[in-house]
Protein backbone atom coordinates (compact mmCIF):
# COMPACT_ATOMS: atom_id res chain seq x y z
CA UNK A 1 0.00 0.00 0.00
CA UNK A 2 1.42 3.48 -0.94
CA UNK A 3 1.93 6.31 1.24
CA UNK A 4 -0.62 8.10 -0.07
CA UNK A 5 -3.24 5.83 -0.09
CA UNK A 6 -2.44 5.14 3.78
CA UNK A 7 -3.11 8.49 4.29
CA UNK A 8 -5.87 8.60 2.65
CA UNK A 9 -7.20 5.77 4.98
CA UNK A 10 -5.70 7.35 8.11
CA UNK A 11 -8.35 10.83 7.05
CA UNK A 12 -11.24 8.56 6.01
CA UNK A 13 -11.04 6.99 9.60
CA UNK A 14 -10.76 10.22 11.52
CA UNK A 15 -13.44 11.21 9.34
CA UNK A 16 -15.65 8.17 10.41
CA UNK A 17 -14.84 9.29 13.73
CA UNK A 18 -16.18 12.82 13.55
CA UNK A 19 -19.43 11.67 11.64
CA UNK A 20 -20.33 9.42 14.30
CA UNK A 21 -20.64 12.02 16.86
CA UNK A 22 -21.74 15.02 14.71
CA UNK A 23 -23.82 13.15 11.76
CA UNK A 24 -22.19 12.99 8.31
CA UNK A 25 -23.27 16.78 7.53
CA UNK A 26 -21.45 18.35 10.30
CA UNK A 27 -18.36 16.48 9.11
CA UNK A 28 -16.52 20.29 8.14
CA UNK A 29 -13.37 20.12 5.97
CA UNK A 30 -12.32 22.78 8.90
CA UNK A 31 -12.88 20.27 11.52
CA UNK A 32 -11.55 17.04 9.80
CA UNK A 33 -8.47 19.48 8.76
CA UNK A 34 -7.74 20.46 12.31
CA UNK A 35 -8.23 16.64 13.93
CA UNK A 36 -5.91 15.58 11.06
CA UNK A 37 -3.56 18.23 11.01
CA UNK A 38 -3.34 18.70 7.16
CA UNK A 39 -4.63 21.70 5.43
CA UNK A 40 -7.36 22.20 3.73
CA UNK A 41 -6.46 22.21 1.10
CA UNK A 42 -4.46 18.81 1.54
CA UNK A 43 -7.52 17.77 2.57
CA UNK A 44 -8.69 18.96 -1.09
CA UNK A 45 -6.23 16.89 -2.87
CA UNK A 46 -7.67 13.64 -1.70
CA UNK A 47 -11.18 14.00 -1.92
CA UNK A 48 -12.66 16.57 -4.64
CA UNK A 49 -15.78 17.72 -2.79
CA UNK A 50 -17.42 17.23 0.19
CA UNK A 51 -19.71 14.85 -0.97
CA UNK A 52 -16.83 12.65 -1.91
CA UNK A 53 -15.33 12.63 1.43
CA UNK A 54 -19.15 12.06 2.47
CA UNK A 55 -19.41 8.93 0.21
CA UNK A 56 -15.99 7.23 1.52
CA UNK A 57 -17.42 7.47 4.86
CA UNK A 58 -20.55 6.12 4.12
CA UNK A 59 -18.36 3.08 2.50
CA UNK A 60 -16.17 2.52 5.71
CA UNK A 61 -19.04 2.41 7.80
CA UNK A 62 -20.82 0.12 4.95
CA UNK A 63 -17.48 -1.91 5.61
CA UNK A 64 -17.22 -1.79 8.76
CA UNK A 65 -20.96 -2.93 9.77
CA UNK A 66 -20.46 -5.79 7.16
CA UNK A 67 -16.84 -6.46 9.12
CA UNK A 68 -18.06 -6.58 12.34
CA UNK A 69 -21.99 -7.85 11.99
CA UNK A 70 -22.44 -9.80 8.65
CA UNK A 71 -19.67 -11.49 8.37
CA UNK A 72 -18.72 -13.26 11.42
CA UNK A 73 -22.52 -14.51 11.52
CA UNK A 74 -21.84 -16.19 8.03
CA UNK A 75 -18.97 -18.11 9.81
CA UNK A 76 -21.72 -19.69 11.94
CA UNK A 77 -24.45 -22.55 10.72
CA UNK A 78 -27.10 -22.08 8.26
CA UNK A 79 -30.57 -21.92 10.43
CA UNK A 80 -31.09 -20.67 13.66
CA UNK A 81 -27.25 -20.30 14.78
CA UNK A 82 -26.82 -17.85 11.91
CA UNK A 83 -29.92 -15.75 13.03
CA UNK A 84 -29.13 -15.55 16.54
CA UNK A 85 -25.19 -14.56 15.17
CA UNK A 86 -26.67 -11.76 13.54
CA UNK A 87 -29.20 -10.75 16.36
CA UNK A 88 -25.96 -10.62 18.99
CA UNK A 89 -23.67 -8.97 16.59
CA UNK A 90 -25.89 -6.39 15.62
CA UNK A 91 -27.20 -5.84 19.45
CA UNK A 92 -23.54 -5.41 19.85
CA UNK A 93 -23.11 -2.76 16.84
CA UNK A 94 -25.56 -1.01 18.65
CA UNK A 95 -23.96 -0.70 21.64
CA UNK A 96 -20.91 0.24 20.16
CA UNK A 97 -18.88 -2.00 21.29
CA UNK A 98 -16.24 -1.59 18.94
CA UNK A 99 -14.80 1.21 20.28
CA UNK A 100 -15.96 3.24 17.33
CA UNK A 101 -17.84 5.20 19.24
CA UNK A 102 -17.84 4.98 22.80
CA UNK A 103 -21.59 6.26 23.50
CA UNK A 104 -22.76 3.48 21.11
CA UNK A 105 -25.75 4.06 18.34
CA UNK A 106 -26.21 3.22 14.96
CA UNK A 107 -24.05 5.07 12.47
CA UNK A 108 -27.11 4.14 9.75
CA UNK A 109 -29.81 4.87 11.63
CA UNK A 110 -28.58 8.44 12.58
CA UNK A 111 -27.77 8.77 9.22
CA UNK A 112 -31.16 8.05 8.33
CA UNK A 113 -32.61 11.02 9.93
CA UNK A 114 -29.95 13.21 8.42
CA UNK A 115 -30.71 12.04 4.91
CA UNK A 116 -34.28 10.69 4.85
CA UNK A 117 -35.86 14.35 3.11
CA UNK A 118 -32.06 14.63 1.28
CA UNK A 119 -32.08 13.13 -2.38
CA UNK A 120 -29.04 12.56 -3.44
CA UNK A 121 -25.98 9.85 -4.04
CA UNK A 122 -25.57 9.56 -0.14
CA UNK A 123 -29.18 9.15 0.49
CA UNK A 124 -29.03 6.35 -2.57
CA UNK A 125 -26.00 4.81 -1.07
CA UNK A 126 -27.64 4.26 2.43
CA UNK A 127 -30.82 3.19 1.27
CA UNK A 128 -29.40 0.93 -0.97
CA UNK A 129 -27.32 -0.35 1.98
CA UNK A 130 -30.27 -0.58 4.15
CA UNK A 131 -31.90 -2.74 1.95
CA UNK A 132 -29.22 -5.44 1.74
CA UNK A 133 -29.42 -5.19 5.22
CA UNK A 134 -32.96 -6.78 5.34
CA UNK A 135 -31.73 -8.90 3.17
CA UNK A 136 -29.40 -10.15 4.86
CA UNK A 137 -31.15 -11.01 7.70
CA UNK A 138 -34.60 -12.41 5.48
CA UNK A 139 -31.83 -14.79 3.56
CA UNK A 140 -30.87 -16.24 7.08
CA UNK A 141 -34.17 -16.27 7.88
CA UNK A 142 -34.97 -18.37 4.33
CA UNK A 143 -32.21 -20.64 5.37
CA UNK A 144 -33.43 -21.31 8.64
CA UNK A 145 -36.62 -22.53 7.02
CA UNK A 146 -34.87 -25.15 4.54
CA UNK A 147 -32.88 -26.25 7.63
CA UNK A 148 -35.65 -26.99 9.31
CA UNK A 149 -35.62 -24.53 11.89
CA UNK A 150 -38.45 -22.27 10.90
CA UNK A 151 -41.51 -22.95 9.54
CA UNK A 152 -42.33 -23.57 6.14
CA UNK A 153 -44.72 -20.76 5.86
CA UNK A 154 -43.15 -18.21 7.62
CA UNK A 155 -42.99 -14.36 5.68
CA UNK A 156 -39.29 -13.91 5.19
CA UNK A 157 -39.43 -10.27 4.67
CA UNK A 158 -41.65 -9.78 7.20
CA UNK A 159 -39.20 -11.31 9.65
CA UNK A 160 -36.48 -9.02 8.55
CA UNK A 161 -38.90 -5.97 9.32
CA UNK A 162 -39.47 -7.35 13.26
CA UNK A 163 -35.95 -8.02 13.32
CA UNK A 164 -34.59 -4.91 12.48
CA UNK A 165 -37.35 -3.22 14.84
CA UNK A 166 -36.14 -5.24 17.89
CA UNK A 167 -32.54 -3.25 16.78
CA UNK A 168 -34.41 0.32 16.21
CA UNK A 169 -36.27 0.58 19.55
CA UNK A 170 -32.77 -1.05 21.51
CA UNK A 171 -30.68 1.61 20.00
CA UNK A 172 -32.95 4.62 21.37
CA UNK A 173 -33.99 2.68 24.71
CA UNK A 174 -30.25 2.45 25.27
CA UNK A 175 -28.80 5.33 23.84
CA UNK A 176 -31.26 8.04 24.45
CA UNK A 177 -33.49 6.76 27.54
CA UNK A 178 -30.54 5.12 29.13
CA UNK A 179 -33.32 2.38 30.06
CA UNK A 180 -31.22 -0.14 32.15
CA UNK A 181 -33.41 -2.96 31.04
CA UNK A 182 -32.74 -2.11 27.80
CA UNK A 183 -30.95 -5.26 26.71
CA UNK A 184 -33.33 -7.41 28.36
CA UNK A 185 -36.07 -5.99 26.32
CA UNK A 186 -34.26 -6.43 23.28
CA UNK A 187 -33.78 -10.16 24.13
CA UNK A 188 -37.19 -10.91 25.01
CA UNK A 189 -38.84 -9.70 21.89
CA UNK A 190 -35.63 -11.53 19.84
CA UNK A 191 -36.83 -14.72 21.70
CA UNK A 192 -40.49 -13.81 21.15
CA UNK A 193 -39.79 -13.39 17.18
CA UNK A 194 -37.77 -16.89 16.92
CA UNK A 195 -40.33 -18.61 18.95
CA UNK A 196 -43.04 -17.81 16.45
CA UNK A 197 -41.08 -18.37 13.61
CA UNK A 198 -40.37 -21.91 14.65
CA UNK A 199 -41.75 -25.13 13.43
CA UNK A 200 -44.52 -26.14 14.65
CA UNK A 201 -45.94 -22.57 15.98
CA UNK A 202 -48.60 -20.30 14.46
CA UNK B 1 -55.23 35.98 22.96
CA UNK B 2 -53.65 39.21 22.82
CA UNK B 3 -52.04 40.22 19.53
CA UNK B 4 -48.30 39.55 21.16
CA UNK B 5 -49.37 36.13 22.07
CA UNK B 6 -51.05 34.89 18.08
CA UNK B 7 -47.62 36.40 16.63
CA UNK B 8 -45.88 34.32 19.20
CA UNK B 9 -48.03 31.06 18.52
CA UNK B 10 -47.80 31.99 14.97
CA UNK B 11 -43.72 32.28 15.13
CA UNK B 12 -43.66 28.76 16.64
CA UNK B 13 -45.82 27.47 14.07
CA UNK B 14 -43.40 28.12 11.36
CA UNK B 15 -40.40 27.03 13.70
CA UNK B 16 -41.84 23.64 13.92
CA UNK B 17 -42.88 23.04 10.05
CA UNK B 18 -39.06 24.79 9.62
CA UNK B 19 -37.55 22.08 12.25
CA UNK B 20 -39.56 19.16 10.77
CA UNK B 21 -37.60 19.58 7.62
CA UNK B 22 -33.77 20.78 8.50
CA UNK B 23 -33.95 19.28 12.80
CA UNK B 24 -33.88 21.31 15.75
CA UNK B 25 -30.34 22.50 15.63
CA UNK B 26 -30.70 23.75 11.79
CA UNK B 27 -33.67 26.25 13.27
CA UNK B 28 -31.75 29.43 13.01
CA UNK B 29 -33.02 33.11 13.62
CA UNK B 30 -31.84 33.87 9.77
CA UNK B 31 -34.57 31.16 8.06
CA UNK B 32 -37.20 31.99 10.53
CA UNK B 33 -37.08 35.32 9.95
CA UNK B 34 -36.76 34.97 6.25
CA UNK B 35 -39.97 33.03 6.40
CA UNK B 36 -42.06 34.77 9.02
CA UNK B 37 -41.23 38.39 8.03
CA UNK B 38 -39.97 39.36 11.14
CA UNK B 39 -36.75 41.06 11.64
CA UNK B 40 -34.27 38.96 13.64
CA UNK B 41 -33.96 41.50 16.41
CA UNK B 42 -38.28 40.95 16.52
CA UNK B 43 -37.07 37.68 16.86
CA UNK B 44 -35.48 38.23 19.76
CA UNK B 45 -37.63 40.35 21.88
CA UNK B 46 -40.15 36.85 21.41
CA UNK B 47 -37.44 34.51 22.50
CA UNK B 48 -34.32 34.98 24.90
CA UNK B 49 -32.43 32.45 22.93
CA UNK B 50 -31.87 29.64 20.49
CA UNK B 51 -32.64 26.93 22.98
CA UNK B 52 -35.74 28.83 24.01
CA UNK B 53 -37.15 28.93 21.20
CA UNK B 54 -36.12 25.30 20.15
CA UNK B 55 -37.63 24.18 24.02
CA UNK B 56 -40.67 26.05 22.86
CA UNK B 57 -40.88 24.17 19.35
CA UNK B 58 -40.55 20.74 21.29
CA UNK B 59 -43.44 21.37 23.73
CA UNK B 60 -45.46 22.68 20.42
CA UNK B 61 -44.83 18.84 18.96
CA UNK B 62 -45.29 17.04 22.04
CA UNK B 63 -48.57 19.29 22.64
CA UNK B 64 -49.45 17.69 18.81
CA UNK B 65 -48.18 14.55 19.41
CA UNK B 66 -50.37 14.54 22.31
CA UNK B 67 -53.83 16.44 20.55
CA UNK B 68 -53.22 13.81 17.38
CA UNK B 69 -52.59 10.42 19.38
CA UNK B 70 -53.04 10.46 22.66
CA UNK B 71 -56.18 12.06 22.85
CA UNK B 72 -58.50 10.61 20.36
CA UNK B 73 -57.15 7.29 21.49
CA UNK B 74 -58.23 7.82 25.12
CA UNK B 75 -61.86 8.44 24.21
CA UNK B 76 -62.05 4.40 23.05
CA UNK B 77 -63.10 2.42 25.92
CA UNK B 78 -60.57 0.59 27.73
CA UNK B 79 -58.76 -2.39 26.50
CA UNK B 80 -57.94 -3.67 22.73
CA UNK B 81 -60.11 -0.43 21.52
CA UNK B 82 -57.39 1.89 23.13
CA UNK B 83 -54.54 -0.08 22.10
CA UNK B 84 -55.43 -0.12 18.60
CA UNK B 85 -56.75 3.24 18.74
CA UNK B 86 -52.74 4.15 19.88
CA UNK B 87 -50.95 2.23 17.01
CA UNK B 88 -54.09 3.76 14.44
CA UNK B 89 -52.81 6.95 15.66
CA UNK B 90 -49.27 6.41 16.10
CA UNK B 91 -49.07 5.08 12.42
CA UNK B 92 -51.05 8.07 10.98
CA UNK B 93 -48.52 10.68 12.69
CA UNK B 94 -45.30 8.26 11.33
CA UNK B 95 -46.92 8.98 7.73
CA UNK B 96 -47.01 12.33 8.79
CA UNK B 97 -51.19 12.56 7.31
CA UNK B 98 -51.74 15.97 9.80
CA UNK B 99 -50.40 17.67 6.93
CA UNK B 100 -47.46 19.12 9.47
CA UNK B 101 -44.57 17.65 6.64
CA UNK B 102 -45.94 16.02 3.36
CA UNK B 103 -43.13 13.66 3.14
CA UNK B 104 -44.15 12.27 6.76
CA UNK B 105 -41.78 11.04 9.74
CA UNK B 106 -42.14 11.55 13.22
CA UNK B 107 -40.47 14.51 14.41
CA UNK B 108 -38.96 12.69 17.87
CA UNK B 109 -37.71 10.03 15.95
CA UNK B 110 -35.52 12.65 14.23
CA UNK B 111 -35.14 14.51 17.25
CA UNK B 112 -33.45 10.87 18.91
CA UNK B 113 -30.47 11.15 17.05
CA UNK B 114 -30.06 14.93 17.24
CA UNK B 115 -29.68 15.38 20.93
CA UNK B 116 -28.73 11.58 21.70
CA UNK B 117 -25.23 12.68 21.87
CA UNK B 118 -26.29 16.03 23.14
CA UNK B 119 -26.94 16.62 27.32
CA UNK B 120 -29.18 19.56 28.08
CA UNK B 121 -32.35 20.86 28.57
CA UNK B 122 -33.20 19.92 25.28
CA UNK B 123 -32.34 16.42 24.97
CA UNK B 124 -33.96 15.80 28.66
CA UNK B 125 -37.43 17.07 28.09
CA UNK B 126 -37.51 14.66 24.65
CA UNK B 127 -36.33 11.69 27.00
CA UNK B 128 -38.93 12.80 29.16
CA UNK B 129 -41.71 13.38 26.50
CA UNK B 130 -40.26 9.62 24.90
CA UNK B 131 -40.80 7.98 28.45
CA UNK B 132 -44.26 9.21 28.53
CA UNK B 133 -44.92 7.89 25.66
CA UNK B 134 -43.53 4.23 26.79
CA UNK B 135 -45.75 4.72 29.49
CA UNK B 136 -49.12 5.92 27.60
CA UNK B 137 -48.69 2.44 25.63
CA UNK B 138 -47.84 0.44 29.00
CA UNK B 139 -51.12 2.16 30.99
CA UNK B 140 -52.97 1.10 27.78
CA UNK B 141 -51.77 -2.50 27.91
CA UNK B 142 -52.19 -2.98 31.22
CA UNK B 143 -55.69 -1.79 31.46
CA UNK B 144 -56.52 -4.47 28.77
CA UNK B 145 -54.96 -6.92 30.98
CA UNK B 146 -57.76 -5.54 33.92
CA UNK B 147 -60.78 -5.38 31.34
CA UNK B 148 -59.71 -9.41 30.42
CA UNK B 149 -58.31 -9.03 26.77
CA UNK B 150 -55.11 -9.01 27.82
CA UNK B 151 -53.16 -12.11 29.61
CA UNK B 152 -52.85 -11.33 32.96
CA UNK B 153 -48.60 -12.30 33.30
CA UNK B 154 -48.20 -9.70 30.28
CA UNK B 155 -45.48 -7.57 31.28
CA UNK B 156 -46.72 -4.06 30.04
CA UNK B 157 -43.26 -2.37 29.53
CA UNK B 158 -42.33 -4.72 27.35
CA UNK B 159 -45.36 -4.92 25.45
CA UNK B 160 -44.34 -1.31 25.14
CA UNK B 161 -40.85 -1.44 24.01
CA UNK B 162 -42.72 -3.57 21.12
CA UNK B 163 -45.22 -1.30 20.26
CA UNK B 164 -42.78 1.23 19.73
CA UNK B 165 -40.45 -0.78 17.48
CA UNK B 166 -43.38 -1.51 15.10
CA UNK B 167 -43.31 2.28 14.88
CA UNK B 168 -39.96 2.61 14.44
CA UNK B 169 -39.22 0.46 11.82
CA UNK B 170 -42.56 1.48 9.91
CA UNK B 171 -40.61 5.30 9.97
CA UNK B 172 -37.63 3.62 8.28
CA UNK B 173 -39.71 1.44 5.43
CA UNK B 174 -42.13 4.15 4.54
CA UNK B 175 -40.14 7.64 4.90
CA UNK B 176 -35.95 6.28 3.73
CA UNK B 177 -37.01 3.04 1.76
CA UNK B 178 -40.53 3.92 0.15
CA UNK B 179 -41.51 0.05 0.60
CA UNK B 180 -44.62 -0.29 -0.70
CA UNK B 181 -45.50 -3.27 1.93
CA UNK B 182 -44.61 -0.62 4.56
CA UNK B 183 -47.57 -0.38 6.64
CA UNK B 184 -48.81 -3.96 5.65
CA UNK B 185 -45.82 -5.12 7.45
CA UNK B 186 -46.29 -2.48 10.34
CA UNK B 187 -49.59 -3.85 10.77
CA UNK B 188 -48.47 -7.98 10.33
CA UNK B 189 -46.21 -6.98 13.40
CA UNK B 190 -48.94 -5.49 15.49
CA UNK B 191 -51.33 -8.18 14.78
CA UNK B 192 -48.46 -10.63 16.13
CA UNK B 193 -47.60 -8.58 19.07
CA UNK B 194 -51.37 -8.39 19.96
CA UNK B 195 -52.16 -11.98 19.42
CA UNK B 196 -48.85 -13.08 22.21
CA UNK B 197 -50.64 -10.71 24.54
CA UNK B 198 -54.19 -11.39 24.75
CA UNK B 199 -55.81 -14.02 27.15
CA UNK B 200 -55.67 -17.60 26.25
CA UNK B 201 -52.06 -17.27 24.44
CA UNK B 202 -48.64 -17.66 25.54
Amino acid sequence: MSKGEDTRREIIGRAYSIASEVGLEGLTLGVLAERTNLSKSGLFAHFKSKEALQLEVLEKAIELFIGNVVMPALTKPRGEPRVKALIERYLLWIRGAEARDKKGGCFFMSLAHEYDDRPGPLRDRLVQSQKDWYGTVARAARLAVKEGHFRTDLDDAQFAYEFVGVGMVYEQAHKLLADPSAEKRARTAFEGLMARSRRGRK
